[in-house]
């Protein structure tokens, strides 16, 4: 008790009866309250849980021993630590530009979207009648990417601006088959390195030259990638090279700015066939580096290879509009090693930000902003040329290159003195891009670094002032229309634009209403302590390219997370850059290979895994350059190991490495794990083990100790980030040591250290990847503490098992341990049978149970015609039990079916979900009540009744027709 | 220009082509846009809003210049300046105690609760058919008063400890009608002058005694007020007290501590009849003194006699349980002047914020923390006691009494070294009172400001550290148990509590969904960047009885807001203390009646009030000591000016003052204002304004102007404080100079100065009222600036003419300038013919709106069977179009019933509301279809549907079959 007795601390023990423990984090976080778990240990059979988890979880991998991680610190001192953790980064005035600028975050989408639960707590809307609020602000985003770029589609988002460039340049390989690519000397650095790694991972050559000279006449190039407005600020022609190019059988991609393009000609225009970029600076906080959305846009007849979600209008069974996904036969869930990428989870909760942020300042508003950045650039160019300074840019929309006519250290001194970053290019040459926070008197300071002295204030005054490099006065100023849809010219007013966000909220089931048993997804609690440090300005206020020195606070955070993570997984090293699960994928892959590569090994390109992996498996092993070969299961699920060794051993000579989920994907333990690593490793692979599951492990067992040497950790699954309806994430990777030196480098800001291998690959835009919701994942370990981790894992377990175990009579659980019998975190039900039996498909269970208030488990994955249930910690018995009811519930109504005492058509499965329109209708001829198609459950009440705003989906008719943004508005809808 | 334009300022003109003004926050609050302006115009034939509202205010009273108050400041500066503001206050640990203590607020409570617009921008729950969320969370905090207090009944929060106290013994005069109190020595000293204030304007007498000696047997005592524990943290028994009071007539009113509540026997088992206090210290943070919610609990028997809201259970029309705003005929809007109090804005917010926390620990935590808080508490005192200290408590919960060892000069020394607040007594003893914040190693600091070196960490391993003063071990320990309902004992992990949040919220119409037209109420945007700095630590953490010097960045925000309400209303000193509108009444009127007295003139007790004025008015007179004299209003609505010059004759040597809103409650700016000012004026009067309908001034005129003394501002009206579903609010009052020395003091902290008047009177527990929503109204003023200000005022001018302008030829505006034909900024539809045409009144149009998605407007106030409709300028074209749409459409409906072609008792209004559990039914009878019922105008659209979760409330029933606290649960209730 000596030992820092704190207040709240879960150090004293609950049972001190003189300092009772107040609630401590693990018991907000952990669902079932301790009798509950005494009451479901009981069913199951085990006294406590230890001995249920000591069952789950084979004796050779089991970890025995604590978790070397700090005590747990209560929710109230967390928020002051990570506190004075921020204040440790320095806030600059940041004029680096580079793709990342200062915004204003309207306050009112910050609190509404970002601070609420209502949006953040979604999964990717896979149930898309559940989610048509979520739906109708992405399809705003691609109204509005696709409006600015004048391109006929756009996605739902991408990782970031170098990455939808690199998807850019793949998409031009799959098209035309060509495999070089011609790169413009004048695109950001990261853009340019992320895009080299990828085209050297998947073979492809790539040429960096002076893309207004290129000479596309070989017929060899797949694709021609510039940016305009280009890093260096200039506004340039690229008719006559998107002419020739395209004369040649060559595709035209084009890096951009989106608000630029309010006043630019917009790319569509001189023949671009791709734009791409971000939208960061569309209301969403520079976060050093992230979370924000790239986005793409292309052609109308690229549509069927572009990468990434895309949300498409279709109609519903009521013959409605309605969204939902659209041409999800493009995606690595469906394609796998084929898709045209491995993106799975995106960034939709910052891309409904920038559609947010679009919609509340409109057209003319954009336009406005723009058009302030604009013309104060002029003033800064006219200024500086006044005071002697060149100016290399002719045309330009918000960013100068400067070459000073003081001495370059003379300018950095004095940025230094007035706490002002800008660019520093590598001959001297400085660059300023100015943005929507600019004002006037700022440009005084700017021309005090340059050593001038003039007066902005002054200098607006003069007419002459704003004519050089003037857009409207340019052959480029834009004339064509954008965003006239009447979303984006209705709500204007605070008033009307927090309406239309609850409106969109509303519309849509999040773990504000109920459970979401998204197996292989970890729809946990994403807490409000969690989350409250997102919001902390000197966490969201600073550019991923400010100098290390400033951004002390954030190395402190990820030198923290990366013990921690390091202390779970067993292994040595974490890179943070890779922003996403595939994208750990990807990096961790690459860093195989490389290692390989640096062996001598250069040959080894197979990659094992099977069939039951995750389609970003294949996909991403793809994008590595690898050539998969998939390795059977058995009946039981587990992998079968005689297909293993055979395969093993078959490429023994070619062997790269085995991607293996752990547990398994179909939610068992395996027992032969640790032989798996065992095998590879003998046959010169390495093993790479997807951490989706983490949290079936977290405190009982590690990677690192039983034989992998690489994984990604989801840390939007077990580590807390909220899934944001489709993104954020961050996938970073761990590695042993002999892996660490090939993590991902970075050609601005090296996240490994000055002094590290220069020769690194990039996989995402940003240094250190979304490095702003890092705060979430570290608090929750920091709360937690080694015993709450553990029993949070624990209790994950004992969910799936209670659950399992209560529809045992009901349903069939496809796998379980075969030892122990038990399943881990998730399990699989079978039903499979009853579309025999009654015509019943999974669909009509998953969409059966909205009517019943709740999102479907995962469907047909890992196994076709099956449900995935993954309960989560988070969820309390009483939840668990309405879930297993309704299921129980359903299973009744199916055997009405198969009785013959229900319609095998018209019946409420069938005919699910239920909208108020069908069931609030004076004609009703179907063979059961309203009451049952509304509420058929007792829990099911009016008060609490969630309503799906569309009948079920027809997808077959969306990809047919296929729209892409916003479609012409009904009469009644509330604009 | 160069008077230094900033981006997004509004200096900026907007037609500026270079550097156009991004929307600023003016056009962010202001609902219509400027084309929408136009044509509204248009259809009332003005072109210009000046020319609006130059003829709608007289001239004899218009400002004709601009408002002096600075130039606005858009919503990112906004915050950053607030943020410097805030800082300047300093944050000391507290151990003052006095009734405000430190408290964790669960984070996840502030967040979805106090910083969602869902929660906080309700009004008083007038229409519980939309407002079973907010009722239910009031009736949890009853539930939560009552047991906790074991009284049978409790009400649903008043302003604060103070005043509850002093309603308390106001009731025991209501009661018995005896004049004489007696008060407690041992009380806090702000609850002694709150209630000696209010018990001096009522006339009534009272002793401060020591209570244990008190004799009753004259009879003549009506009620005996103590505090337990008390104000120097004694827990003593006072039986006998009560028993003698009892014996002899008295009714016995304990002030109490919930938190120590969970282990002292509660005062009901002493037989007190009434207790009061504060429920701040369960989750609401110190703001420097407010909001918090009151609590008042009492015997069923006196119910009847109750202030205040109470929520109570009633039925249904489908006879099911609901909850409703009970015994409402107790209050002032049906009882005036004969009221049982004068209560209209409560602290429903914090109320609920508080019933969530317990909700969040349930009992058990609830016990937990205080259990820690009072075995700290023991140990402390051993410690201090070891380390030679006298600590005057034998049995105490949280609080100390220490006569030091060392000097006190050397305390202080040592207190201010550490940033430590303690209280020191007048006679050289030194109050600690610790709290849920308290951790172990927080004692040392007070070992050691003590003069001692005790190791907290080694005394609460000694036995005997922990046996001294001990309530479990005493007498005093609590057997009774409380909080067993199942809304206490379920929502324990915060996935349970933000789907609880979330459930009760979505039950709820706010300003989220569409608008809320209540008269009077001015139900306009409460932004985001408005609410923000309500958050911030430097402004929540302070405690109100903190030195001076620690709140600077409070006194500068009191300042500055001081400065600028002076300018908008003419007067020439503010004061912040009152925290409501009522509030500000009384304190109004005081000030008044102080100033007769300091002239001599104590005879001066008429107060003259016009039948149409709000009933706080008349209640407010009443408490203040004041005779009510109605003055008649003509048929047009207007002062019926010879009864007016009549009765100011009649009591000419006896006139106090005239109570006056302006412009009238019914919505005209009557031309006579100044006369009546006048004639007031000569007769020796003075003139309240109540400030209720500023929203028609602002920019225009100024009460200060035109002859008014003194006026309360709902800064929960005009200046954009959410109304929080019934509180919090803030009643501040200007005065003219000549009262300014009549202002409320403070016995801790004076607002008024150190050297100012000794003489005050005291009318709230804090010193400036519920200082922490203050940065909300100085938001407003900042960011809108002058030209905002006045602009605003003058679109809910229009907007209120616009709608009246389109009602018109379906229902009948009852009053209008008698020269302008102008309504201001609220109007009176008339429907009392309805009733003989087709049975239908008021209510049947309220109800039937909630069908159509709106909250009603005010119901029969002022004037029976009208609707009053104010829309204020933050609504724009569209929103009030569709209400119009809507009540015209009602119209329609009940054109049918007048023809005949439906039926008189079964029709869509009579029915209304219509629930889903109504309309989604096998059974339907009625003469109009499902549809008609759910969906009866084009934009009512099951996606946006919002639905009443009962049918039509039974008032009768409810007041005739009192239940008050949580009724006991229904099975298919989800708990
Ligand atoms: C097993 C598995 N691996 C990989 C991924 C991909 O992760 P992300 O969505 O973060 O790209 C997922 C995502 O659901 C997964 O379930
Ligand atoms: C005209 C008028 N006066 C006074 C008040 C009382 O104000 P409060 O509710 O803040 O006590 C109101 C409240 O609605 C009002 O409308
Ligand atoms: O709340 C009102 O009584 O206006």
């Amino acid at each position: 008790r000596l030992s820092g007795l704190r207040c709240f601390s879960s150090a004293a023990r609950p049972d001190d009866p003189l300092f009772p423990r107040k609630d401590d984090f693990p018991s907000r976080h952990i669902g079932p309250r301790d009798r509950d778990i005494v009451t479901m240990l009981d069913l199951l059979g085990y006294k406590s849980l230890d001995e249920l988890t000591d069952n789950a979880v084979p004796k050779r991998i089991s970890l025995n021993r604590p978790l070397e991680i700090e005590e747990p610190t209560n929710e109230y001192d967390l928020i002051n630590r990570i506190r004075k953790v921020a204040e440790r980064n320095q806030i600059w005035r940041s004029y680096i530009g580079m793709g990342y600028h200062n915004c204003c975050v309207p306050h009112t989408i910050m609190r509404n979207i970002f601070e609420n639960p209502g949006w953040t707590t979604q999964y990717t809307p896979y149930q898309a009648e559940l989610a048509q609020g979520r739906l109708e602000g992405l399809l705003n985003y691609q109204t509005m990417v696709s409006e600015l770029t004048g391109l006929e589609v756009a996605n739902a988002s991408l990782l970031d601006e170098g990455t939808a460039a690199a998807e850019a340049l793949s998409l031009c390989f799959r098209q035309n088959k060509r495999r070089k690519m011609l790169i413009s000397d004048k695109i950001h650095p990261q853009t340019v390195s992320v895009v080299e790694t990828r085209l050297k991972s998947l073979g492809l050559n790539m040429e960096i030259v002076n893309v207004m000279e290129a000479d596309f006449s070989n017929h060899d190039i797949a694709g021609v990638l510039f940016q305009y407005p280009d890093t260096e600020g200039n506004v340039l022609d690229f008719s006559t090279v998107a002419e020739n190019a395209h004369n040649n059988g060559t595709l035209v991609c084009c890096a951009t700015d989106l608000l630029s393009l309010t006043l630019l000609r917009p790319p569509s225009e001189f023949g671009v066939d791709i734009a791409v970029g971000t939208s960061q600076r569309f209301g969403v906080p520079l976060g050093y580096g992230g979370p924000h959305a790239g986005f793409f846009a292309c052609k109308q007849s690229l549509v069927r290879l572009m990468p990434g979600r895309m949300i498409g209008v279709t109609r519903d069974a009521a013959g409605r509009d309605a969204y939902r996904l659209a041409l999800q036969t493009r995606e690595q869930h469906i394609r796998r090693d084929k898709a045209t990428s491995n993106i799975c989870t995106a960034q939709a909760l910052l891309a409904n930000m920038s559609a947010m942020y679009a919609v509340y300042h409109g057209p003319q508003g954009l336009k406005d902003i723009a058009t302030k950045v604009h013309n104060l650039t002029l003033v800064l160019k006219h200024g500086l040329t006044k005071d002697g300074n060149k100016i290399t840019n002719d045309l330009f929309f918000d960013t100068l290159r400067i070459e000073p006519k003081i001495e370059l250290d003379e300018v950095k001194a004095r940025a230094q003195e007035k706490q002002i970053n800008v660019r520093y290019f590598d001959d001297g040459a400085v660059g300023v891009s100015l943005d929507e926070t600019t004002r006037v008197e700022d440009l005084n300071d700017l021309f005090y670094i340059f050593g001038g002295a003039q007066k902005a204030e002054d200098l607006i005054n003069d007419p002459n002032g704003m004519r050089d490099g003037s857009i409207p006065r340019s052959e480029f100023n834009r004339t064509s229309p954008y965003l006239t849809h009447p979303v984006f010219n209705s709500h204007h007013s605070e008033t009307r634009i927090v309406r239309y966000m609850k409106v969109l909220e509303n519309k849509d089931l999040s773990l504000v209403h109920s459970m979401i048993p998204l197996g292989s997804c970890t729809m946990k609690l994403n807490s409000t302590t969690e989350m409250m440090p997102c919001s902390f300005k000197h966490f969201t206020d600073i550019h991923p390219f400010a100098p290390l020195d400033q951004s002390l606070g954030y190395q402190q955070l990820f030198a923290e997370l990366e013990r921690d993570l390091c202390a779970i997984t067993g292994y040595d090293r974490i890179s943070f850059q890779p922003n996403s699960g595939a994208q750990g994928e990807y990096a961790g892959l690459r860093a195989i290979q490389n290692y390989h590569e640096a062996k001598g090994d250069k040959h080894r390109d197979v990659c094992l895994i099977p069939v039951s992996a995750h389609g970003t498996n294949p996909a991403s092993a793809q994008m590595a350059g690898m050539r998969v070969e998939a390795v059977k299961v058995r009946q039981d699920g587990s992998i079968d190991m005689e297909d293993l060794k055979m395969k093993a051993d078959k490429f023994k000579n070619r062997l790269s490495c085995l991607m293996i989920t752990y547990p398994s994907t179909f939610g068992v333990f395996e027992e032969t794990v640790a032989d798996v690593c065992e095998i590879i490793h003998k046959n010169g692979g390495q093993v790479y083990l997807d951490g989706a599951n983490m949290n079936a492990q977290v405190g009982l067992c590690r990677p690192g100790d039983y034989g992998s040497d690489v994984s990604h950790l989801n840390l939007h699954k077990t580590f807390c980030i909220p899934h944001g309806g489709g993104g954020p994430g961050m996938g970073p990777i761990g590695v042993k040591s002999h892996l660490a030196p090939f993590l991902p480098g970075h050609p601005v800001v090296n996240p490994l250290g000055a002094n590290s291998n220069s020769n690194y690959e990039v996989v995402s835009a940003a240094p250190f990847g979304s490095s702003a919701i890092l705060p979430i994942s570290w608090a929750y370990i920091k709360m937690m503490g080694p015993r709450g981790l553990r029993k949070a894992t624990q209790v994950a377990i004992l969910n799936a098992n209670y659950m399992s175990k209560r529809l045992d009579s009901h349903y069939n659980t496809l796998f379980k341990g075969p030892t122990s019998k038990l399943v881990a975190h998730e399990f699989i039900i079978d039903i499979r049978d009853l579309k025999k039996t009654a015509n019943i498909e999974a669909v009509d269970i998953a969409k059966r149970l909205m009517d019943y208030g709740f999102h479907a488990p995962t469907m047909s994955w890992p196994v076709a015609g099956t449900l995935m249930i993954e309960p989560t910690e988070s969820e309390d018995k009483q939840e668990l039990d309405k879930f297993c009811d309704a299921l129980i519930s359903i299973r009744e109504e199916i055997k009405e079916i198969e009785e013959g005492k229900m319609d095998i058509r018209i019946n409420p499965l069938k005919m699910a979900p239920h909208t108020q329109e069908v069931v609030i209708n004076s004609t009703w001829e179907r063979p059961y009540t309203r009451e049952k198609a509304a509420f058929p459950i007792h829990f099911i009440i009016p008060e609490t009744k969630i309503w799906p705003t569309v009948s079920r989906i027809d997808d077959i008719y969306g990809d047919k027709h296929l729209v892409c943004t916003c479609p012409p508005i009904l009469p009644e809808y509330d604009y």
